[in-house]
């Protein structure tokens, strides 16, 4: 199964696509979106939203896992996050292709066994699961990468549940 | 000039297209787009941006107005907010057409010169400026009007200050 893993922004949007191999993590694909931060946020929508379908149409997802963070923040950066989100919604609607939400603290527990983690210590653990690769880029990259491998963990759990 | 009022909301959202004609407004279209309210958010925002891109091609604005509440909301109603705008805002991108925001209360004050005025109230106003058209449905609608009859008065307000 292939999981497209995505860390939704406004002014940057990690992308991580995430296999899984006889049991083994294959990093498939990396990136970040990065509209140009003076551009209105109706053209950073829409860039967003076409480089997502593009990265989609290239990596052929089987399905998509997205940050669904707590809602503690103050409500401009709550707008931000809806919008963000929408964007990501939009476009696997378009493909149609099933979506998974996680929260924060569930996405690094899965990866660092500790829900309190920093990006960074995310980033080191989701390099060595995906067998030591290098990560180059801003840790919205990692995220996402840790986003994936938290679906594909938990599609796994729920599939030994039920066997 | 034809505006395309919006109220946005991922439940429900309020459309609104108004032409001023010889100095006098008038309604074009009025429509409230209403997705199956127990589909998953994916699917509800797909229905608003393919319905949202449908009206815009029959009605053929110059510009859209919406609706930019201010953030006092909790973070849970921010999100949605911020989802259903971003449906506008890339409706708008996708239709390169360029989009204007108005505060709640600056729209209310433009329609009946108070801005903590009910949505009765509103919808009263909206249908007596608009030659006492019958508004049919919900207050989403009025408000749509409401947008678009505000975004009509600040251009003519800023056309005859730059005269």
């Amino acid at each position: 199964m292939r999981v497209m893993g995505v860390d939704p922004g406004t002014i940057k949007m990690g992308v991580g696509v995430v296999e899984s191999i006889s049991g083994d993590l294959v990093c498939r694909e990396q990136i970040c979106i990065a509209p140009r931060k003076n551009d209105p946020i109706e053209l950073r929508l829409i860039h967003l939203l076409d480089n997502l379908k593009v990265i989609i149409d290239k990596a052929n997802p089987d399905e998509i896992a997205v940050e669904e963070p707590f809602v503690s923040q103050n409500a401009r950066t709550a707008i931000a996050i809806g919008q963000a989100q929408a964007v990501v919604f939009i476009a696997a609607a378009m493909r149609q292709i099933p979506i998974y939400r996680y929260a924060p603290m569930e996405i690094k527990k899965s990866v660092t066994d500790y829900g309190g983690s920093s990006k960074e210590q995310v980033k080191s653990m989701v390099s060595i699961l995906l067998g030591n690769i290098d990560i180059d880029g801003p840790t919205d990259i990692s995220d996402a990468l840790a986003i994936a491998i938290c679906h594909h963990n938990a599609t796994t759990f729920h599939n030994m549940e039920i066997e």
